[in-house]
C-alpha cells in the first residue's frame, strides 16, 4: 500500500500551505493550518494528516467553509472566554483558541476557552504539544461527527470525541495523551472493508444495535461501540467520557452537539436538526508554576517515566509504553527520513496537484 | 445480606459526625466529613459510605490521620492554587479544596486547584454536585491506592482514580459523570470473593499478568485492568486517563503518585517509597456565564437529555440512561426510605459504636 518513496515533512508543508493560499486562506493561516495537518503524518497519525487535504480542500472551494474569518470572543471573563470561529477551517480556528487560552494562563495561572462554529481541528494531540514550550499543561476536546452509540443505544449520537493532554520532562521526552473515547475508529472500519475484512468483537454494533464483526454492518446504519465495551466492562464509563466532551464542546460553547454534529467528509450531508453553531472544541492552559516549582515538576515526571517504564511486563510484551511513545518514535524516523504515504492518498494529492495547478510529484 | 430495616439518612450523617467529634474533629469539619461520607449511602454508592467509616474512625484513632489539620495555601495565581491539606481527613480537606476552587471562579471565571498530603476523600461526584448551585461546572478528581496495571503491565501502578464532573439543567435533573478509569471496582473483587464466584474475563490479571477469572489470583499480587482491556479494544486508553489523573493529582500537586500512593484501608503497610505528601486530589470550577448565558445552557442540556433519552434501544435493553440517572434514584428513594445496609456493616457500625460509646442501634 505504501510506494517506493517517502515524503520530506517540508514538502508536505509547503504543498499544503499552497493549497490552503489558493483557497483564498490568508498566508499566517495557511502556514498554521499546514503546520497542524501535517502535524498528524510527522507523528505517524496518517488517517489525521495530507490523506485528509482533500476534503479541506473540498470544504473550501465548495464554500462550506470560511477561509477569512472573522474569528472574535463572544464573552470573556480573566480566565476563559467563548470563541465563534465564524465557520472557520478548524486548523486555523483551533490554534487561535489554543492561543487564548495559554495567554490567559499565562497571566493569571489557568485559562479555559469554549469554540463554536469550527470545523474539524486535526490531531487534538498538537494543542497541548504546542503549551508545552511555554510550561503550560495544556488540554484539548472536540466533538466530531456522530459515530458512536450510547451504552444500551442502537444508533449514532456521538462522535469518536477526542481528550489530550501533554506533560513536560526534564531530560525525558513530555508525556502526550491524545485519545479518542471510542473502542476504535471510522478510519479502522473503513480499513477492514476494504481488506475484506471482519473487525474484533466489541468494536461495533450493527443498525439494529446488535454487536457484529462484519464493518459493512456499522457503516449501513450501525455504529460503534464506546470505550468499555458492555456494561460489564465500563462501557458505561466511555460513554460518559464521550458525553462529557460533547457537553463541553457542544452544549457550553453553542455549537452543534450529539447526533446533530456537522460531518468532516464534505459529500455527507449535515444532519437535518440544527441546534448550534458548528462543532465546537475546548482548549485549557495550567501554568505549572502556579501550583508546583517547574523544574521540580519536570523532574517529577521523569521519575514518574523511569518508574513506569520499569513496570514488570505482561506476558509476551516489552511491558507499558509512556502515552506519546509511539509518535515520538514516528517523529524521531519521519522527520530525517520524511513520511511514508499510501499509494492512495499520493493519488488523491497528485489529482488535487492537477486541480489546483501546484506541483507536487 | 440486607438487614430487616433501612436506616434514616440523618442517623447516618449525626451518628458518623458524633464519630469524627469523637476522634477530635472540629465540629464544623465533623459535620462536613459526614456530609460527603453519608452522600455515597445516599446516593447508592455504598461502599463508599458508612461502609468505610470504621476505617476513617481507625486512621483518625491511630493517628494516621490529623483530626485538625492546617490546610493552606503552598502557592497560588488568581485562577488556580496548590494545597497542602496537612494529613487531614480527604472529607474535610476535598471539600476546602472544592470551596476554594469555586470561589475563584465566581470571581474570575475558572479556578483550579491541586491538593497534596490528603486521604480518601469520598465519591468524587459529591464536589462537582456542590458546585451546581452556584451555576458553576465543577470537576474533581483524585489518585489512589494502586490497584490497576498499565496495559502491558503485570503489576499494580494505578489506583482506580476517579473524574467526575456535573452539568445542571433547567427542569431537568443535572447530569453527573463519576467514573473510575478501570473496568471494575477493588469492591466488586471482594464480592466475589465473598460469594466464591469468578468474575468476567476482561476484569482482572494474576500476578504473573495473565488474565484470570479467579478473584483470589487478582488479590494475591494480581491487579484491575484499565478501561477498555485490551491493545486491541483500548486498553491504552484507559491507562492513559489514569495516568492523567495521576500525573495532576500525584505528580503536579506534590503527593505520593502511582504505585506509592498510600492505601485507604488503615490496616495495610504504606509503599516503602516515599515521593511526595500523602495522596493527590485536582479539582476544577467553570463559571458557566463566563461562556454562555446560564439559562440557555441550561435549556441547551435539557434538550440534550431529551434527545439522549429518546435514543433507539439497543436489543433487550431500556435504552441508554443519563449519567448521574442510577444515583438520582437511589437519593429519592433513600431520603425517603432511608438507606438499607448490608447486615456486615450494620455489625461494624454496632461495634464502632459501642467502642466510641455513642449509640447506633
Amino acid at each position: 500500500m505504501y510506494p517506493e518513496k517517502n515524503y520530506p515533512v517540508n514538502h508536505l508543508l509547503e504543498f499544503s500551505t499552497r493549497v490552503f493560499l489558493h483557497c483564498g486562506v490568508p498566508k499566517d493561516d495557511a502556514e498554521q493550518a499546514a503546520e497542524v495537518l501535517v502535524a498528524a503524518d510527522l507523528w505517524g497519525i496518517d488517517t489525521h494528516g495530507v490523506a485528509r487535504l482533500r476534503n479541506y480542500y473540498e470544504t473550501l472551494a465548495r464554500g462550506f467553509a470560511n477561509p477569512r474569518p472573522n474569528i472574535r470572543i463572544i464573552r470573556q471573563m480573566p480566565a476563559c472566554a467563548a470563541l465563534d470561529g465564524d465557520n472557520g477551517l478548524g486548523l486555523v480556528v483551533g490554534p487561535k483558541a489554543n492561543q487564548i487560552a495559554m495567554e490567559k494562563a499565562e497571566t493569571i495561572g489557568t485559562g479555559w476557552v469554549s469554540v463554536c462554529h469550527s470545523n474539524h481541528f486535526g490531531i487534538a494531540g498538537y494543542y497541548p504539544w504546542k503549551a508545552l514550550a511555554h510550561n503550560l499543561i495544556g488540554w484539548a476536546m472536540t466533538n466530531t461527527t456522530p459515530q458512536v452509540a450510547p451504552l444500551w443505544g442502537a444508533e449514532r449520537m456521538l462522535g469518536t470525541n477526542p481528550i489530550a493532554i501533554a506533560f513536560p520532562g526534564y531530560e525525558e521526552p513530555p508525556i502526550i495523551i491524545d485519545m479518542a473515547t471510542s473502542t476504535t475508529s471510522y478510519g479502522r472500519i473503513e480499513n477492514a472493508i476494504r481488506k475484506a475484512e471482519t473487525v474484533p468483537s466489541g468494536w461495533i454494533i450493527d443498525g439494529e444495535g446488535r454487536g457484529t464483526v462484519f464493518p459493512g454492518e456499522m457503516v449501513n446504519g450501525g455504529a460503534i461501540i464506546p470505550l468499555g465495551i458492555d456494561r460489564e466492562h465500563g462501557g458505561h464509563k466511555g460513554y460518559c467520557l464521550s458525553a462529557m466532551i460533547d457537553l463541553l464542546c457542544g452544549v457550553l460553547s453553542g455549537a452543534n452537539w450529539g447526533p446533530f454534529t456537522p460531518p468532516f467528509p464534505f459529500h455527507l450531508k449535515p444532519p437535518e436538526r440544527v441546534v448550534g453553531k458548528g462543532i465546537g472544541h475546548f482548549f485549557g492552559a495550567l501554568r505549572i508554576d502556579g501550583f508546583i516549582d517547574p523544574d521540580e515538576f519536570k523532574r517529577r515526571v521523569d521519575e514518574w517515566i523511569h518508574v513506569f517504564r520499569a513496570t514488570k511486563p505482561a506476558p509476551e510484551t516489552g511491558g507499558p509504553l509512556i502515552p506519546g511513545d509511539p509518535e515520538r518514535m514516528a517523529r524521531d524516523s519521519r522527520s530525517r527520513e520524511g513520511a511514508p504515504l499510501l499509494s492512495s492518498v499520493v493519488k488523491e494529492l497528485r489529482e488535487l496537484a492537477t486541480l489546483v495547478g501546484i506541483p507536487f510529484d
